[in-house]
C-alpha cells in the first residue's frame, strides 16, 4: 500500500533527525539510544499514530511528532522491561543492559521516557497539548502499571483468560490505541470522536499478541523460521496455555501445571503439551478470540462519524493482521 | 518566617491530597510512591518554586502543581540513583530498591517520573504550559546526563573542581534553578526576566552541595550528630578532596590517591585526610568557593528588576544557608 509507505518513509526521516540533533556526550547515554531506535522494527505504533491522523485529514505529517513520542515510549519500556525480565537479546541483537550495564541502561530508559515527552512539544500551535499530554500521560502510566500486574501474574497459578487479556491490554495494547487516539485529536476531533480509534487501536493490539503466542505454538516453523513452542520451553504463560488450563482434565492440569515448574523443559514436553493444545482446541478457541475482539472494533468504527472510505482503511488493516494467522 | 511556614504547609496539604488520590493497585506500586514521597524532606524544591512565584506575585498557590511536578521528578531521581549507587538507607530508612525489590523500583521511579508530568497538567490555562515543560523536561533530561556523568567520574582520578563543580550543577543545582524558574514563568513574566531566577536557583544549589561536603570534613558533630570524614569513609571524591588534591605537594598527592583505593578505610587514614584538609586550608578554599557562587547570583538578582523588597527576601534565604557553615 502507497500510503503506508509513504508514512513509512516519512517517519523514519523524522526519526533520523530526532537522532542526528542528539547530544554528543554522554557518549554511552547517546549512543545506547542510538543503537535502540535504529534497530530495524515494525514501527506499528508511529504508523498508527499517522493513520489515526489520516481518518480525518489528509496532511498527516503534523501528527509526526506524536509518531516520534510513541516510538521513543515504546523503545523506554522495552529497556526497562528487558532488564527486568533478565531478557538477553532484543530483535536479535544484546538488549542494553546486556550491551552497555543494567546502570547506564535504566538511565538509557528515563532519558528515552522523559525526551518522549519533548517531542509533543513539536507539535504547532494549533494542537491542544494539554489534551494530548493527559492522554499520553495517563495511557503511560497505565502501561508501567500493566508491567507490575505482569510481574504479579508471573507468581500466581490462578489467572483466567478475562484477567490475562486485561493485563495485556494494559500492558500493550493500550499504547496501540494511544497512538491512533493521538493521531485523531492531533487531526482536532473532539474527545468521543477519539475514542472509537482508541477502541480500534486497544482491540488490534490485543488481537496482534493473540496471534503472537498463537504463531509460536501453530505457525508454519517454514515460514516463522523459529522452532515452535519457544514460549513453553521460555515457561511463559501465554493465553494458550491460559486457555488450557480452562479447558483440560484434571490429569492434564497437573501436567500443564508441573512443565512450568520444571528447571528446563524438554522437547518431549514441548511436543506433549502443543498435543494438548491440540486436543483441548486451543487454537480455535484464540482465533476466536481473537475474531471477536476485532469484530467488536470494526463495528465501533462503523457506528462512528469516520468517513467510509477511511474505514475501509482501517478494516483492511486489521484484516492484513488476521491472516498471518490462517 | 511566615511565609515560608504557610507555603510549606500549603505544600504539604496539596502533596497529601495528590497521594491520597493515587490508585489503589497494583498496590506495591503505590504503597512505595506513598512510601518516599510521604517520608519528611526539606521540601527545599518545591518552596523554590513557590519563592520564584512570589517574586513576582503573591498569589503563589497557582504554583502548586509545579512545586508538586518537582518534588515528584526529585524523589525519582533518588529512586534511581539509589539502585545506581547501592544506596540501602535514604532519610534514615530503608531505600525503595531495598524494600520493595529493584524491579519494582525501577517502575516506580518510571511511573513518578510520568506522573510528574501529569502534575503540570493541573497549572490553570493562563500558564503557558509550553514553555513550562520545555524547561522542565530539558533541565530533567540534563539531570540525567549528570548522573552519567558522575558514574564516568567515580572511575577517573583526574577530575578539576571546575569539572567536579559543573558535574555537581547539572547533577543536582539545575533543579534548583529550575524550581525558581518554573514559578517566575508560571507567574507569566518572559523567560529572560525568569532567568536570574534560575541563576540564583542554581548557585544556592551549588553552594549547598558544597556545604553539606564541607559539613562532613569540618561541621561540629555535636550539632551535626554524625561522626566527621564519613563521605572519606565512604570513598567519595568530594569537592573537598578536589581541591586537596590540587594543592597537595606531591608525597600527601600520593597519600589522598591511596587511600580512595583502600578496601576498608581505617578512623587513622581519616584522621590523617582531615589533616591534609587543614594543612592546604582546603576549608578555606571551599568556603571561598561558596561565596562566590552565592555573590554572583546575588548580583544578577540586583541587576535584574525583581522588586527590592522580594529580592531581600532570596539574599535572606541564602545568607540563611551559609550560616550553617560558618
Amino acid at each position: 500500500m502507497d500510503l503506508l509507505k509513504s508514512m513509512r518513509s516519512d517517519f523514519e526521516n523524522y526519526l533520523q533527525s530526532y537522532l542526528d540533533d542528539l547530544p554528543e556526550r554522554p557518549a554511552k547515554l547517546y549512543d545506547a539510544i542510538k543503537h535502540i531506535l535504529s534497530s530495524p522494527g515494525k514501527r506499528l505504533r508511529p504508523l498508527a499514530a499517522l493513520l489515526g491522523y489520516y481518518v480525518f485529514d489528509n496532511d498527516y505529517k503534523r501528527a509526526l511528532p506524536a509518531a516520534l513520542a510513541i516510538e521513543i515510549f515504546h523503545n523506554f519500556t522495552l529497556v526497562h522491561d528487558d532488564i527486568m525480565d533478565r531478557a538477553e537479546m532484543r530483535r536479535g541483537q544484546a538488549s542494553v543492559h546486556v550491551k552497555y550495564g543494567t546502570d547506564t541502561a535504566i538511565m538509557v530508559g528515563d532519558v528515552m521516557m522523559i525526551h518522549s515527552i519533548r517531542a509533543l512539544l513539536l507539535l504547532d500551535e494549533e494542537v491542544n497539548l494539554d489534551l494530548v499530554l493527559d492522554h499520553f500521560t495517563s495511557t503511560s502510566s497505565g502501561i508501567c502499571e500493566g508491567q507490575i500486574f505482569d510481574m504479579e501474574f508471573e507468581k500466581r497459578k490462578d489467572v483466567n483468560s478475562k484477567e490475562y487479556l486485561e493485563m495485556v491490554g494494559l500492558k500493550t495494547a493500550v499504547l496501540l490505541g494511544l497512538s491512533f487516539q493521538s493521531g485523531a485529536l492531533i487531526a482536532g476531533v473532539e474527545e468521543d470522536q477519539a475514542e472509537p480509534l482508541f477502541e480500534f487501536g486497544y482491540a488490534i493490539g490485543l488481537a496482534f499478541q493473540i496471534i503472537d503466542d498463537w504463531i509460536d505454538a501453530f505457525g508454519d516453523s517454514s515460514q516463522t523460521g523459529k522452532v515452535r513452542g519457544g514460549d513453553i520451553k521460555q515457561k511463559k504463560k501465554t493465553l494458550l496455555w491460559i486457555i488450557a488450563m480452562e479447558n483440560a482434565e484434571e490429569e492434564d492440569k497437573a501436567y500443564l501445571e508441573n512443565v512450568m515448574r520444571e528447571e528446563a523443559i524438554t522437547d518431549r514436553q514441548i511436543e506433549r503439551v502443543l498435543q494438548l493444545y491440540h486436543l483441548y482446541d486451543v487454537s480455535g478457541i484464540a482465533l476466536q478470540y481473537a475474531d471477536d475482539i476485532l469484530a467488536g472494533a470494526k463495528e465501533k468504527i462503523t457506528n462512528s462519524d469516520i468517513a467510509k472510505d477511511k474505514a475501509e482503511l482501517l478494516f483492511k488493516i486489521a484484516d492484513d493482521l488476521v491472516k498471518r494467522m490462517k
